[in-house]
């Protein structure tokens, strides 16, 4: 059975749950919490020597890079578009989310909700803010004219970009003024086989 | 005709180039220049509201996130792999860079050779030396015992983690224990259609 290594309150890990949850996919659910040290053990190095959770392992294969394990599994299902732009739309929004959206939301939510936002992260935690809101300030603009962001059907894409901006509050984001996105939040959590974090 | 914005000198946009050279892509370069701040003016905004350079126009599309265009492009031609599991490690390997390369190698190369090394990003810069080095070694890693990334042959997995590689050392980095990447750098100038940065 495939075996997934990971923390299903990092959103990284969330978005492998959530895809076999809507794609019936059996699984090993293997923990490991990075808050303890266990994504750099010298075992873990040896499984993914990037030293970051979510590890897929499958048979022999080990599969890293949440986006790019979504895409694998969702290849000719529903959750993934079957026209080439809408193809490339997708990846364009998951390439978004891990230079622009993870590194400023998901990285403050875990400064301030696993670590307790000590005084040694407050300056990378400030700095982190206007980013944040700038990448927030992307989605809004699409969101606030589509239901998602890729077509107009639920897709790989928006389970990319949800898994964090669901849980933006818990890194001090303020989304009362994001009704595009807030929406679309409602949106992910009626599909079929949605499950919470 | 496709017009790419962008800096011949961003590895993000040489990847473009690049791709673009091997595939015999005619196009219209128009040049942006980050440092000039020409990626932040209202005119470019408009149409990348993420503020990053390269940027494809084709018709009324416009494309952003340098590897979700090689990839684009690139499908159905022998840059990319057949393979579902390939496709899978071309992708791995271009979040990877995106992540964990781009951010160090990249970023240290900007600080140092286009802004100079000032003072007030010193700091900086000198965080990001041992996350490049840890983004080497798992690169090393592989090319130590295989040809290409992916496969056993050139793709655009090679392109993305090529373009800041190759001029690692514009950001401080000494690859000279590096035998692998080494050997490797060479293999990619010998593909037909290479085209220097």
């Amino acid at each position: 059975m495939i075996k997934v290594y990971g923390d299903i309150k990092s959103g990284n890990c969330y978005k492998i749950a959530l895809l076999f949850s809507h794609l019936h996919i059996e699984h090993d659910w293997r923990e490991v919490l990075v808050v303890k040290g266990q994504s750099r053990t010298q075992e873990f190095l040896a499984l993914n020597p990037v030293g970051q959770i979510p590890v897929v392992v499958s048979g022999e294969d080990v599969l890293t890079q949440s986006n790019a394990i979504l895409n694998y599994y969702a290849n000719g299902t529903a959750l993934m578009p079957q026209d080439p732009l809408d193809v490339f739309r997708v990846q364009e929004w998951q390439f978004f989310e891990q230079y622009s959206h993870e590194p400023t939301i998901a990285v403050r939510r875990f400064i301030q909700t696993f670590l307790g936002l000590p005084a040694e992260r407050q300056a990378e935690y400030d700095q982190r803010e206007a980013p944040g809101y700038r990448a927030l300030e992307v989605m809004e603009k699409r969101l606030a004219e589509h239901e998602f962001l890729v077509g107009d059907s639920y897709s790989v894409a928006d389970i990319s970009l949800y898994a964090y901006t669901h849980v933006a509050d818990e890194g001090g984001f303020d989304l009362s003024r994001f009704t595009g996105i807030r929406g679309w939040l409602q949106r992910v959590t009626q599909q079929p086989g949605h499950i919470p974090m």
